[in-house]
Parts: C-alpha cells; structure tokens; sequence
C-alpha cells in the first residue's frame, strides 16, 4: 500500500507530523509564548521542498520500512534543515529565506537564535520520543557535526579573507556543510530506520550528488528567477561566499581582475559598492565560471546517479527504489 | 568505593570527560580545523564550579548508580551549560564570560554562534554515544526546551520595553530559564540515570533552589567581587534584565524614580549614559531592594532543603544523601 505513496503525499505527510509537533500559538498560556509557537512555525510553514525527508521516506520504504517509522525520523531531518537555516541567516546576514524576510530580520537576532535553539532542541524530540534506534540517533549526532564543521570552514574563509583555496577545498567544505545532510545522511537514514546497514555506496554516492546539489544552488544563486528562488540572487557575492564558481573565476582571470575582485570580496557588506557587485556578477557569467560550475553538477549527478542505480535495483521493494532515483533527479535538476 | 569520592574529585573527572569529548587542536588536519577545536573547548576548559553536574553525580550514587554511569551524563550538562552560555552571552551582547571576553567578543558572532550550534550537537552526542535510557534523554528534551522558553520569555520583556510585571512572572520566567536545569533537572537525572523514577518532590524543590540561585546570582551581578564574580558588574542594568530586584525596586520608588528608571532602561545598552546606570545601581542597593531578593532567596533555600532533607534521608545511600544538600547550599550561599 505505502508502494502508492506519491511525492505530493509524502511531502504533506511530513509537513503535518513536523507542525504537529510544533507548539500551538493559540494553546498558548501568555502572549510571549504565543509569539515563541509562531517563530518556531515560520520557517516550517513557509514550505520548503522537503526533497530530504522525501528522499529518506522512499529509500527506508525501498528497504522495508512503515511509513509511521519514517515520518518521525523524515521529520527530524526536517527540523535540523530549519533550524540550521535560521542560525545561518544570522550567521551569513542574509536577508531573505523562501521569499519572504529572514527569521532575525522580523524579530532581532536575539529571538531568532534562541528560537533556532528551540527547534534544535524538537529535532531530538522527535526522534527520542519516537523511541528511534541509537543508530538513527548516531546518524544525526554525525551530520549535525559534519555540518556545523564545514559552515566553520566556510566562515572562517570569509572572515580571515582567504582566497588561497584550490577546487579540493571547496569540495571538502561543501561535503560537510552541505552534501552530508543533503544526500548521505537521508539514504543512510532510510536504510537505518528500516534497520538495515546502509550500502556503503551510499556514502560516495550521496557526496556526489549532494555536492552537485550544492553547486547547482551557487549557480542558481547567481542565475535562478527571482521569483522562483526565494533568495536574495547574488547573495552569494554580497556575503563573499567561496563557491565553486568564484574559485573558478579568480584561477582563470588575469592579475588585474582578480585583484578587482578579491578587493570586492575584502569589503563587508554594507559597504560594498552595488555597481562593483554587478561587475563582478556579470564577469561570473561572461567568463565560462558559471557554465564550468553547471557542467561539474551535472557531472556529479551523472556519477552519483550511476554508482546508485545498481544498488537501489536489488533493494527489497526495488519498485520504490526508483522513485529515490526521481527525488534525486529533482534534487540537482531543479530551478529554485 | 564511590561514597568516598569528594566534590573536586568528581569535578574533576566530569572536566576531564567533557573535555576528552571534544576535538583536539592539535590532531586537526587543518588550521580552519584547529580554530574549531579551541573555540569548542573555550568555556569548558575556563572551567566553571559544575555544581550542576556535582548534583547530578552525587543524587545519582545516592540513588545507586555507579560513577562510570554518571559521568557522560553529568557532562552532557555541563556541555549544555556551555553552549546555552555561549548563545546567551551573544543574545544578551554580553562582554565577559568567567573572567575572560565573551566567545563572540574574540571570534565574532558567526563563529561563535555556530560553535555553540557544535557543541549543543556534543551534548546529545555523549549521551548517546553512552548509551542512556530514553528517559534520561527525555529529561534532557525537557531542560534544554524549558530553558529556551523561558529565555525568550526574559528577552521579549526586554525586547518590548515591557514593564507590567509582576513577582510571579519573574518566578515564571526564572523557573524556566534557570531553576529547571540547575536544579530540578541535575536532581531528577540522578535518579533516572540510576534506573529510579524520581521523587516527585525533586520538581517542587528542585525549582525552590533553582529560584534560589538565580536569585544570589541576580544579587551577585550588583554586589559581586569583580575579581571572583567573573562577568561585568552591573552588566543586568546596562542590559536591562528584569530582576526580582529591579522589579521590587520599580513597584515601591516613587513615581518619579520610576519613569527615571524605565526610561533609562529602554535605551539601547550602547546607549547609556553611565551616571544613570550608576544612579539605578545605588538606588537598587539602598532602597532595600538587594536586600528584599537576598532575604528571598535565602528562604527558598531553606524551603527547598527542608522538603528535600527527609527524601535524600531515606535514599538508598543515605551517606551520599548528605552530600547531595551540602553541594546545594554551595548553589545558593556562594561569592561568585
């Protein structure tokens, strides 16, 4: 029966059990808390694609799971999304997340990270309360490590204005800030939540197609459709993030242009001047960065479909494990 | 064997657990990494009097446990005392931690945000990793999510220049923000890391000696020894904590000093004029308002003690009992 479960049913089924859990403004005892139930749901009920949980739904039901074991343990996965969002906001001063202000820009940052920590805190929730395995619980102490590792990385980057990265550190800092939790961790959870030892192709796979999923997002930072993406574009630029694109531009721009260009990247924010950030958005395009970028996601794709494909063919309900397939596609193919 | 272990012996092994939990410098693979691992291990090796979790180790051996059970437990925390601490010092813009500059003082903001987000990972991760019940993991649900309701609840008051308040919403507030994890949670942890469901009168008490402590500490930040109390004095006025003093103060000055103070409260603590915050901070100590929260905090103790003395009498290891009320009065009746 679960076999029949489409991806709009998944995603719904997830969304109901995370906002199920959340607190209810109107159960609320005194204004303030009122106010805590709406911040901790705003991220939550702006949506989101869920691609995660749903990627982790169809590979634990690919290998045996229930539905009801999934949703908890998809909704956790969820939850740890949201509330890494609203802490990176703060962190990177971000000033949109899915189309509508950042949590810290409605109500501070002292609200936001306290109410970031609060859905930290539900993220476990979920998961004890549902009585999961130790080795569901140890996959999530994994990619909450690996993930908060590589924002380090990425920060420190920023903030000590280095530019001396090569291709190898980028990809090293997005595995852990991103593709873990992205692609790794859900496949892994899945398996683990069915109770059966992921294939360890799970792990290069899901590295693969989670940094593909990353740098298609840097490229649609610089390219996507304002209406589609949600985010400010050319935040990336802005906030001086080292994405694969920028490396890609400073090691094949000539002397002058690079100085131009980490010159930009040096000056904080509020003080970089808008007509340089077009300058530098344009030469992005102009200059193959972004196609290069594109053709490496698309590259990353290729292979971490490949490597997969075998083994989610043996999987117990291999009718299903074809649909972990489709998520993946949508994944990295995708425009928002 | 375990009776005969005194408080800086135990002290001493929780540091020593917590700290061998955390990565170390000098095994990093890279200096980004480095930067890492000293962040993570700032505040826990400042060191700290982890009374809470001396709490937790005695109520725990008075109940039967072994010590080897009680240490990942009684470090999980201290772990989360040290990354609540962290979040807090950077909601609050608070400029000293146990003597030395606040983390996002020497590493900025993001960094430091994010190191907290780490080690809140950490925390869930000795306990799992030790394999506890799901009670006691329950209970850590419980702690870290009261103690982020009733931070929001302190900040929203400041944050909207609230001051219709009353004793009751600041013992609502503190019970929350502070008494439940310094208090009823290193109690009831105890017992259930020994297998034991706890007295019920560890919640009632637990909270009485929590208030207590929150009380001597709202107190100290008045009329603390700079050189023992470790955070700026007075550091409540400049930030506009609503205290069970200033709250006291408020509802007994005449109306003139009262529109004096709110008005000086509502200005931004870069904002402040520092004679007035000199003028609130006299006015406190000679208008018996100190006095009011010391006489106060002094009965909750007794009563705290008083409904615990009989249960810890009749623990199973009645010897350790003792202890258990002596590291609480240490809580309350302290310097620093």
């Amino acid at each position: 029966m679960t076999a029949t479960l489409s991806p709009a049913q998944v995603r719904a089924a997830i969304q109901q059990y995370l906002l199920d859990a959340l607190p209810n403004p109107e159960a609320a005892r005194r204004p303030e808390l009122a106010l805590y139930a709406r911040m901790l749901r705003d991220y939550p009920e702006r949506g989101g694609k869920m691609l995660r949980g749903m990627l982790l739904v169809y590979t634990g039901l690919a290998y045996g799971a229930e539905v009801k074991q999934l949703l908890p343990v998809a909704a956790a996965l969820e939850l740890f999304q949201n509330w890494a969002l609203i802490h990176d906001d703060i962190e990177d001063a971000s000033d949109e997340r899915r189309g509508k202000p950042a949590l810290h820009k409605v109500y501070g940052v002292p609200l936001a990270l306290n109410a970031g920590d609060a859905l930290h805190a539900k993220q476990w929730a979920l998961l004890i309360e549902a009585g999961v395995s130790q080795a569901v619980l140890l996959e999530f102490v994994r990619l909450v490590e690996l993930t908060a590792q590589g924002q380090h990385l990425e920060m420190t980057w920023m903030e000590h204005q280095r530019f001396d990265l090569q291709e190898a550190d980028y990809l090293e800092m997005v595995g852990q800030k991103a593709a873990y939790y992205t692609a790794v961790a859900p496949l892994r959870l899945g398996a683990l939540a069915a109770g059966v030892e992921p294939p360890a192709v799970f792990e290069g796979a899901g590295m693969k197609l989670g940094i593909g999923f990353q740098i298609v997002d840097d490229v649609l930072n610089l390219v996507g459709d304002p209406a589609k993406y949600g985010k400010e574009i050319a935040g990336d630029l802005w906030e001086g993030k080292r994405t694969l694109i920028l490396l890609h531009y400073l090691q094949n721009a000539s002397a002058d242009e690079r100085t131009r260009a980490e010159r930009l990247l040096c000056i904080s924010r509020e003080e970089k001047p808008a007509p340089e950030v077009a300058w530098l958005h344009q030469r992005l395009l102009q200059s193959g960065a972004v196609a290069y970028a594109q053709a490496t996601a698309e590259q990353m794709l290729t292979e971490g479909l490949g490597m997969l494909e075998p083994v989610l063919r043996t999987a117990p309900k291999a009718a299903i494990g074809a649909m972990v397939l489709e998520v993946l596609q949508s994944l990295v193919r995708r425009e928002a």
